[in-house]
């Protein structure tokens, strides 16, 4: 199985008997995280980072791995989140392959891969198993929870789990709940994989591998990460070398189809195709209004939103981002200031679309460093 | 193989040795077309009518084929496009399989479908099929050229051959060179087609026929036709039924997900598979700027526009359109302008994204109407 796990990794145990949202129970689950800088004697200095889809807990370097993290830019002393003052913590995503328990980690009742054995994963399975690895490194309370994308979906479920834990909330890019634009792309991307008969239920070895359906899902999946704004200006209608193209019919010619290729080539064997899968799904069954207890009188998001208790809040989104778009992160932010919060709520410009919170450092650092300056 | 013809199509012949842009010629080809109304005695009032990647040339009803066509709401007596007035032609394109040559029609050398044998299709060959096509019916001039989405490159493709011929042009939804975010989505989808093993490389019968891969096309085309904006008004996050669902693993739950399993049951089975993969690439190969003699020394498609000769011309875009966005009808009207033409761009605000000039009358037909009241 594909499991990749960062040299740098710690590991929480779950506990025993850990309950599924929607049934089931892991025994013997666990997290791989990292984590950056020290918890000072107050105890009040920590901060969750919670991933989305595919990154790992290697956030950042360290002296355990110094290779650069997903967020190296964010994270580190002296940068926006500071670990001179902060104490970090970043999980590996319950469900995920790099090192948390999951569809591709061991089952202990049979010590084969869990496979669709593993229980049903939802988004609020995640941020369940967040609050236990913080127990185990006895974190009583949280200077604040950030999430990016999926992340930024578990840490309103975090916050709706754990009333008044964290005192601040940074969420980019993330979403409230999914809406059907996004399940779409999302559903077409675990169609591409269920029906590579390599996938086979779940049941492929490095030999027989559903590549096809994965390099299809992760090449849907750019570009929706990324922007027609973007791409036009670095791509345009540029062609690839005529020994870049392969000879197949209707074979690749822009360097667009190229780019597309090199993203599936890093991606297909190096994610789990059922972790793909279970976390997909769970963001696609993410709806914190299911939390409001006025939802059977019609309760909303923006209800579920104003029941959460979190001092301030920052949600940032991108203007060319078509997979969580702009409102949604400005639904957050409204949301979170109908609860009392004092919440802010920024829009950029960047054109390289969900995917801009890895990248356009330029934009989204002051903003981060702004949050964690106080 | 796959070939739907409509029955009150009519044929026309295209002269053999029809020679193709990029190399190969055609014996024996022929355009389906369909008409309506009548050429008047001045032989100024014909209108022709341009298609998208998969419609036929039934456009509209008549006494011969009552059912309605694709834009029944626009072509008929008393409509924006007035019948009683106007005499109105629409072929199917060049390379699709509604009645017109391409790879899924006889090639006369061998008794066989062409399949992967048919040579490379260009929009400009689609371009200078129609104007073939008019040819055969005695056709001197045009009132104008109306080009929907594909057919809005084809028709600019036709107005760069034929200087004034055409003297009105009304460009829907269509652009004057593929972008980058196009080209990926339908690499993406000829992907899931050349893929798909029973594909075979063009060879495939009603027995084994690449049947995922057309589905999983049709459903990114789909999901790029529409808007998150419209389904999520329309679909929300609403469940299926239970008995509507699967009970494969992962299988689908929400309406959205049915909904575009509808559409892939429509079309996996009525449109050919290589000739979808022929239009596909010919659109992602268009770029007027090739036509502009200063191309050399950097011509743009701005100053390709400004060369056609049209006196009049409205460009119309959507703003919800992710696949030909407003800016390249924007593009289109402003070129135009610049070489002298009357020329008119409106952007309009309906949800239903590039699809919207098939089902949003309301907002289209007051300004087709507009365009054809002189």
């Amino acid at each position: 199985m594909t499991e990749y796990i960062p040299p740098a990794s710690q590991f929480a145990r779950l506990p025993d008997a850990f309950a599924m949202k929607r049934g089931g129970a892991i025994d013997g689950g666990r997290l791989a995280y990292e984590t950056w800088g020290r918890l000072n004697d107050a105890g009040d200095n920590a901060v969750l980072i919670l991933t989305g889809l595919s990154p790992s807990a290697h956030a950042a370097s360290s002296a355990g791995d110094p290779s650069p993290g997903w967020w190296e830019a964010n994270i580190g002393p002296g940068k926006p989140i500071d670990t001179d003052r902060y104490f970090v913590i970043c999980p590996n995503a319950l469900g995920s392959c790099r090192g948390s328990s999951g569809p591709a980690s061991i089952n202990p009742a049979t010590g084969e891969p869990w496979r669709l054995d593993f229980p049903r994963l939802s988004i609020e399975d995640g941020a369940r198993a967040a609050r236990a690895m913080l127990d185990v490194l006895g974190i009583s309370g949280l200077h604040s929870v950030v999430g990016c994308s999926m992340g930024g979906m578990v840490a309103l479920a975090f916050l709706q789990q754990n009333p008044g834990f964290a005192r601040g909330h940074l969420n980019v890019s993330g979403a409230a709940q999914a809406l059907p634009f996004s399940i779409a792309i999302r559903s077409l991307q675990r169609e591409a994989i269920r029906l590579d008969p390599q996938w086979n239920d779940g049941h492929y070895d490095d030999e027989h591998y559903p590549e096809t359906g994965m390099r299809l899902a992760r090449k849907l999946g750019v570009v929706t990460y990324r922007s027609a704004l973007e791409w036009r200006g670095r791509f345009g209608r540029v062609r690839l070398e005529p020994d870049q193209r392969d000879d197949e019919p209707f074979g690749h010619e822009f360097q667009i189809e190229s780019y597309l290729d090199h993203h599936a080539d890093r991606f297909a064997r190096s994610f789990d195709p059922n972790c793909y899968l279970y976390l997909s799904r769970s963001m696609d069954w993410f709806d914190l209004s299911e939390h409001c207890p006025s939802k059977a009188t019609g309760g909303s998001v923006h209800d579920a939103l104003a029941l959460l208790q979190v001092e301030r809040s920052l949600a940032i989104g991108v203007e060319t981002d078509i997979l969580f778009p702009l409102n949604q992160q400005e639904e957050i932010a409204t949301g979170l200031a109908a609860g009392g919060c004092d919440s802010r709520f920024v829009g950029l410009p960047s054109p390289q679309g969900h995917d801009a919170f890895l990248v356009d450092h330029e934009r989204f650092s002051p903003l981060i460093a702004d949050f964690f300056k106080d």
